[in-house]
């Protein structure tokens, strides 16, 4: 999977802006070099439920249509832009 | 307050490293150059109980001693950092 297609197709950038680096409200986090794990786990837990806090509900819904294969590769695209 | 010498005496450098840059495990996230506000919120948030997501537990004890003065000095700082 190319993570950073991914990236847009899924949606990502409208809050998280270009390459993760931009983030839309200062209240969204930056993703730009982040850790691949901390990445796949945030995504997966906002997916289940298990991190609700705050503005990760507004990004349940898009996550909802991502596999744990796409996760790992947006994650690993995302951990690696500088 | 001062954020840089918070961070250390509160111990986040202990699990997220010098400078926020260098956390000790892949599933915790660098914090450096991260957007204040959302520093703040995710510090507020697991003092609260309303982000208990994964390894944010292991940042509950921690962050119960630091107020939020304390918690905005402390995003301020690794917001700057490069």
């Amino acid at each position: 999977a190319d993570g950073k297609a991914l990236y847009t197709e899924k949606n990502c950038h409208t809050c998280h802006g270009a390459d993760g680096n931009a983030p839309i409200m200062p209240l969204y986090p930056k993703l730009a070099g982040q850790n691949k794990e901390y990445l796949v786990a945030q995504m997966k837990d906002i997916k289940s439920g298990a991190r609700a806090n705050g503005m990760s509900m507004a990004m349940k819904a898009m996550v909802m249509n991502v596999s744990d294969e796409e996760f790992t590769a947006i994650a690993e695209y995302l951990a690696n832009v500088k």
